[in-house]
Parts: structure tokens; sequence; C-alpha cells
């Protein structure tokens, strides 16, 4: 049996760890702001004080953090876990990167003896509580393999897409397609108010037509409630589309609905929604609407 | 039994008087290029040399035309229809039009004596030829209940959703959500295949998901092939684009991921996609896309 | 000497008047909130109590109005202008509004027997305040003939650029240049401020290049006092953008970055910026980069 | 007397290099394409064989490469010139980088014990030929102080901006200055045109003007002659229009009018104009404009 470790318990990693651990895995883990292990720790986990000294006790290590920089800077940066894992072991990147960066990880953790698999999730805050997530997977294929367990009870099964940056290019290409469809309901919800429907009426109308992707009937109740607790916060779909358009550039691919959505994500992500589930990104058009005020002659 | 005319025999019209026709509802027809005519008097429909001479022997009228200005020409024009047809007879426009200018016109046909109803269609060919469109309607319940046994023959149903405007008004913010989806998947699969992906894997692995609205499934042997027929010509997509922008600032209403599929519509239309399918906006990024060529030092 | 009107007081209008005034011109005035035309009738101008009534009794009308709807409210709408203007005498419209309308006001005016001229100007508040505006002129060669002793005291002169329609285009071609200029520059020197140049250093690079329009400088008092005192209020510019969006569509025109930095402005617009000057969208820019917040894993 | 060497022979470095050369100053110089290199060559310069070669034997090295991946595969890629610079040279590198990659060249210099100075130039291909450049630079001000007498050879003067990345960053914001002001024209000029004034008209008109910076006068016979031969490349000024983009992104600022410029360049690029003059972005609007065709009913 793997000895298993888990860096990064935000709103996803916390979950996913908790579900291997519940599943009888031995589980270390690791997170910067500690008592957000708390749950999984008192669950059996063992919480240990560095990543450095977390990676040299585990055969595989997952991690699950929020951008390519703060990966590069727990994998590389000073008393980075690289160099600290065993040779042969193998580590899971699950954090949303461009492919590029995966695939420049891949090459450090090679240079260490380490291998290296990227395996971006699909899937938010209740399907990971669920153990409902799919694990897109650029790899080996043994590598592959010996995680299957694993994925398995944090996940409903992989799609394994290729080598090194697969599993992350193919997260990009749905981030891309989730972030744009929001940002377009949105406009098109608020639209439809401005002209006199209700939001109702719009969401009974619109939500089981074939022109709106399923996922949005799932934000329903945010849009009604106008309570966006995070599932997947705002400010990460930004840093996906912007990494999309960064991959983009790497391939001189045209992306002009995604970079005018990334600024509008900005623009938002700015105004006071960070932190609240992408969603919201109704919210701030919609509030702007309202306050509009004009002069006077 | 009423007496029957309907304007505009093109892709749409066509095939929606076709259905009338073959009900066996008496139809006078009138289309500026007579022998797109020809099918649907064949099958038993009188040509009518001109709109007014239309105008002045039928109950109710319905018009399928390209856009509002067209619309606006054939009504109020020179020898206009609307001062032809008889009073208390009953305009139908299933153009897609803007609401406000919708509103207009029911203000003109008032001022004749005229009702009228706005009844755009969602669906495009095939469901025009097989009599499964949608009409989402803006109008008087006595004259959207008069109207029943036309909608049942050209389409699945009818949503009447208030008055003059409101049925112009859903059919912009559908087809808003349409031409966005529609840009946005180009941009994905077109990202995906520089990353390495295969179009196929693309599509198989895409298409299923929540992220993915369900019309995009109908496209996909267009998009396999490369052979964009029009269903929905990608001139009248822009179109309706910019009537949602023209309709989002008489409501002081921010679109802004609207305003850019807009104008990239815009730059695909004059490359030569104009009377392609819509989802040839795929193939204006993509051929972009190969035809790169740089400059060495 | 012809008998003046001027109806629209605003920030331009009611210094236009005042010039016309000073100048020893009868001027009857009009005006919806009637204490803005307070300085003027101070000045010896005569207030007239409607549009319609002080149309009965000019020979030439100046009218200064916010946007088309507007002046189509002003001129056509109930009791509107044109129906009691003398026959013979002329409409200037110093309005920006788009050259489709002027030459449907031109058309209106025409079948009322009455002259048109669209007359926008180059130049804000302080132009206006001391007689250098610059008048963009559409219409016959004799009708501004006429206006040239009125265009002189309130401008610097006048440029005849053809024929109904031909000086709000041009107009229109300014302000497109002018709104975008601003929004680039805002941008800039935020990206500036972001890497750490002050405000002060990059003014005093940035300015004096051939890179940065010179209307720019004007604004670097304001940029540097953040105190936006509107010389032209950003709710202005974004409609000015706007008129150039739907311009371009009857003219089949992509204008990408105009149709961004007018949802941009509308943006701004609605997040309490309306009635600032339009150099306020670099506030608007700066303010939500500093708001930036975000969650920690 | 310093050792000079110089990697880079394109549009610009060509010419940096040959006034450097005409100056007197011993010069050794290498270019992928050998033949570029062929007029310094022939004006005294010594063509040394490799990059690294070239490094061993001079005290100060000038770059002037095309983009930032292009730069660091010659200074860290295999035999990359870095290890090979003597301790205590100077590289200063002239390419337009971001500012987070200039700063990351300085880091890797600094371990081989080599000095740093990002020194990037206002100005293309005439000012490059006449020695009229303006260097933007970033570094310790003896460094500066040392390459005084170079910058002068090569161009006018320079501006030290402040530390390693300081250059790059002005850069920037000067170049996203340009593209989207030459954008903002050409979509001006385009919309003129199609309102019925002459290309010549509107130059006429508009480029006298405050709301024009003063280069788009120096483009003016490219846009009346329809030649767009490279001063500036319109691949290099999409490139820099995303490394503007990369940087907002590292530094959380809104840019969206840049974006869009960026993915309009994009779009054109790929539609042949990659290496004609970024003043072509007019040409592919234009032309765009001009291919229109619609259906007919």
């Amino acid at each position: 049996m793997h000895s298993l470790g888990f860096i990064g318990l935000g709103i996803m990693g916390s979950r996913m760890a908790m579900n291997l651990q519940n599943a009888g895995f031995p589980l270390r883990v690791y997170n910067r702001t500690r008592e957000h292990a708390q749950p999984v720790v008192e669950a059996g986990a063992t919480f240990v004080d560095s990543p450095a000294e977390l990676a040299s006790q585990v055969d595989i290590l997952f991690t699950m953090l929020s951008e390519p920089r703060v990966v590069e800077q727990f994998a590389l940066g000073e008393d980075g876990f690289l160099k600290h894992l065993k040779k042969g072991s193998l580590w899971v990147d699950c954090t949303t990167c461009n492919p590029s960066f995966s695939q420049h990880m891949a090459t450090a953790a090679t240079s260490y003896g380490v291998r290296f698999m990227d395996a971006p999730v699909a899937g938010s805050k209740v399907p990971a509580e669920n153990g409902q997530l799919l694990f897109l997977v650029g790899g080996d294929a043994q590598d592959v393999a010996n995680c299957e367990p694993y994925f398995k009870v944090m996940g409903r099964g992989f799609n394994h897409l290729g080598g090194h940056g697969a599993g992350a290019g193919m997260k990009m290409v749905v981030n891309l397609l989730l972030g744009n469809a929001m940002l377009v309901f949105a406009e098109a919800l608020n639209l439809g108010e401005a002209l006199g429907f209700s939001r109702q009426k719009l969401l009974d109308t619109l939500l089981p037509t074939p022109v709106v992707p399923a996922f949005v009937t799932g934000k329903r109740h945010k849009l009604e409630q106008e309570n966006y607790d995070p599932e997947f916060p705002l400010q990460w779909m930004q840093k996906d589309l912007q990494l999309a358009s960064v991959t983009a550039y790497e391939h001189d691919t045209p992306l002009p609905a995604t970079n005018t959505a990334k600024e509008i994500f900005q623009l938002a992500k700015q105004n006071g929604f960070a932190q609240q589930d992408f969603s919201a990104i109704f919210q701030f058009l919609n509030e702007t609407r309202s306050n509009q005020a004009g002069v006077k002659d």
C-alpha cells in the first residue's frame, strides 16, 4: 500500500483529502493555514509541519493549490518539496495549471528522479465532497493505473488524455467553456430583466432550452437568492481564463471572447466579488445596471 | 376560416409556408425573388404580385423577413402593406427584430386599425421543415388564440410571453445565448486543437459535458466535415447580436461578451462566411490559426 | 438681422448661448430646467415658455441637446418645434448625433419647409466658454454662409464637410478617437502605476511623446488630483461610442476596440462615474485595481 | 575601451550595430541567419560563429532579439551565452520584454557573476538607422554611465527609469499606447470612409487635431499607398500587447482595451499581415469591410 501525502486543503483539497482518509488510506497532510487541516486530522490523517518533511515520507504526493506560481513555490522554492521526494515516487498535481507549466513541472520532477502526473479535476465543491469528481489526466499509463484506486475514492472516474500536460490542457478547455458560458448567461439574464421579464420567468424559460449549458441549472438558486457562497471562487475562474489566454499565445490561437471574459471577471474580482462564486458575475453586471444615474440638462 | 398570407420565403419562410399550405389552409404568398415561391405554389399556394395586393386579400398576414429595416420597408415603405391590410386584420411578424422595433410596428399597425403580434421562432432550418418550431409570442391573448392552429402546423407550440415586443425580447435573449455560445465553443475547440488534441477527441470529450449547450451537438457534423451549409446564416446571427447591443443601450445594460462576439462575427462575415452557417465562426478562427506565418531574424 | 433661438442650456449650450447673447444678437432661449437659463437671461436673452412658441419667433434655431432621442422628442414629439418653425427658417442642430439620424431630421425638416444643418462641435466646456469651438458642419453652402457670423462668435471657425449628416459623421469619428484614446491612456497609466512608477513620473514621461494625443495633457490635472469635474461627462462619451457602434452596423464596418470601450464606459457609467468627466475612466480602472482582495488557502 | 558584442541583427539590431561599428567601436556580431550580418561585417565588424564564443570575447554584450522566449534560449538554453560571459561583464538586453522576465534575466545573470541592464528602445526602423533611438533603461547607475557612449551613438539619448525591469516596464507602457492607438485610428479611418469621406480628407482633417497622437502622421504614406513595408512588424506589436496582458495579470490590473487590441492584431497577424508594418491593422479592417457580401431572400 502506498503512503499518501496531500498538500493544499482549500475548498477542494480538504474534501478530496477527507475522502482519501475515510477510505482508509494512510494520509499525511500539509496546509499553510493549519486550522483548515483540522477536520481531516480529526478523521485520522497526520499533519506534517512542512512540505519538505511530508515529501520525504510518502510514495504518492497529491497537490491541490491555487495557481501555478504557488505550485512552483511549493515544489521548487526555498526548501521546496521536489528535492525531498523519494526517487521513483509520484507527484500528482491536481491544481488547475496551464499545460506548458505542467510540462515544465514534469521536466523538473524528472531531473529529481520523481514521476509526475497532471490531474486537475472537473467538478467543484459538491462533487469534491461526494467523491464525484472527474480527473483529467496527463502522464504515463503505469502511473495512471497506480492512482486508479485513489481517483475512484475522490471521484467518479478519470480520463487519461495523453502525456504530461494533456490533463491540464483539457481542463483549461473545460474551464474556458465554463467561465465564458457563465458570463454569457449573466448577460442574457440581465438583458431579459432590463426588458421587463422577471428573473424567475427567465430562468424557467431559458434553463431547459438547448442553448444553455446544463451546469447553469446548478447555479439557479444562487441567482435567485443573490447569495454567492463559493463553490468555485470567481478569482480562480479569472485566473483560469488568464491561463487560457497565455496558452493561446504560446500556440498563436485567437481567443477574443475569452479575453473579454477574462477582463470582465477581473473587474468583478476587484469590485468585491473575488471570493464569491463565479456565478456572481451576474451580480456584478446586474448591480451596475441598477446603479445607473444620469445627468439632466 | 381565415384567409392567410405569407411574405418572405427564405430558408425559414419557405418551409413555414409549405407547412401551412400542406395543412390545407388557403394561402397567398409573396417573395421578392419569385422562384423561391415555386415549391409552395406547386403545392397549391397562390402567388400574388405585390405585398400591397396580397395584404388586401388576407385576414392574417405572416411575415418572415431578414431584419428590421426590411420589415419597415415592406410595411411602411412606398406602397407598404400596412395601409392595404383590412381593418381588424392581424399582422404576425415572425422576423427576428429588436423589441423596441416591434413596439414601433405595433403602434404603426394600430394607427391603421390593424392588429399586431411579434412571433419570432426558436429553431432553424430543420425544425422549420419538420414543423417543430417554437413561437415566442408578444401580443394580445385573443390574437394568440386565433393563431394557435397555425402555430401548431408550423411548430410544436408557442410561448405567449407578454404584450407587444415580449416575443421579440425573448428571442433576442435566446439568440444572444446562441451566438455567444457558438463563438465560445469555437474558441475551446480551436485551443484544444492547438494543444494537440484531435477534433474528434475534443468533440467526444466535450459535447456530453454539462459545460456545453446541447445545440452544439447538432453542429458536430459541420465542424467535422468543415461544410457549413446554412441552417442559420452567420450574417443573421451577426445582425441579432447587433440588435441585442442596441437594445442593451436602450436599457443601459452592459453586454461586454456580446459586443465582442458581435465584432468577431462581423469580421467573419466580411471574410467570406456571411452566407455560411453561423457555426462557421469556428472555421474563421481555425483558418486564421493555420495561416500564421512569422518573420525570422 | 436674424432672430435667433437656442434650445438646450447644459454645460455646452449655456456657454454657447451666452457668447451669442454677449455678441449682441437678439436671442430667445428655452431649457427644460429653467434655472439653467438664468445667467443668459440676466445677460439679456428672452426666456420663452415652450419650444413650440420659441420656434414660431425665430429665423435660426440652434439646438444643443443630450442625444438623438431627446432631439427627436423636441423636434417631432408632442407639440414638437418642427411644425412651428417658419417656412424657410433654419434649424442648426449642434447635438452630437449619428449621421443617419441627422439625415432623418433633415428629411423631416424638409417636409415642414424648414432648412436643416448638422453642426456638432469639437471642443468641450472651456472652448465653449472661450468661444473656441470648431463647428463640424453638414448642410447646404448658403445656410453655412448665413451661419458664419454665429459660428465665429461661438467658435474659432467651422469646417463644412458635406451634405446633411457629414458634420455628424466627422464628429462621431472624432469622438470615437477621443473616447478610445482616453481609455487606452487610462490603461497605460494604470499599468505603469502597477509596475511601481509614480503617476507624476508617468505623466512627465508619457505626455510629451508622440504616442499620446495632445488632448490628454489637458486632463493631467484631473488625473493628478483625482477630481473629475465634468468638461465632457462620461455618460455622453459612452453615448457617442454607442452611436458610432450603431453607425458602423449601418455600414457593415467592424469597430472592435470601440465596442470594447463602449462597454467599459458603460460599466464605469453605472458604477458612479456617469456625471464625472470622461477622463474618470482612469479612476474606475484604478479603483478596481486597488480594491482587490484574494482568498488564501 | 570596452570590447563590444551584438547578437540579433534584424530590422533594428542590424542598424544599431552598424552605428556602433561606424563610430569606431570594436564590434563582434552574431546572427542566426548569417547573411543579415553581411553589411556590418563589410563595415568592419567581426562575425563570430556562436553566441557562446562571442560572449567569451566581450566586455559588454548587446542583444536585440524578437521576444522573451528567444532571449531565454540564447542566454540560458543549450550552450547559452550567459555562462560564457566574463565575470563582471555587462549584458544589455534591448529586446522588448516584459519586466518580470527582465528581472528573471537579471537574477540569472547575477548568479553567473554577470551584470544586467534592460534597455529597450523607443523608435523603430528609421530612428534606428539615424541613431535617433531613445533607450528606456532599467539597471544600476554605474552600468548606465558605462553605456552612455554607446547609447549616444545608437540613439539620441536614454532615460534611466529605475532598477532591473524598469526600462522594460516603461517600454511596455509605451507600446501598449502605440498598438492601441494604431487600432483606434484604423477604426476611425475605416468608419470615416464608410461614411463617404475620402481617405485623404480624413487624414487632412484628423491628423492635425489633438485627438490623434503625432506618430500616426508618420504612417500617413503607408495608409495612403496601402504599402506596409515594415518599420515595426505587426507580429511584434501583437507580441508586445500580449506581454502587457501577462504583466497586467501579474499585477491584477485590468486592460480591457489592450486585450481586445491583442486579439484583433492576432487575427490580422494570422490573415497575412504578420510581417507587414503594424499600421496594416487598418488594411485588415478595411479589406474585410470591402469583402462583405450578403444573402438575399
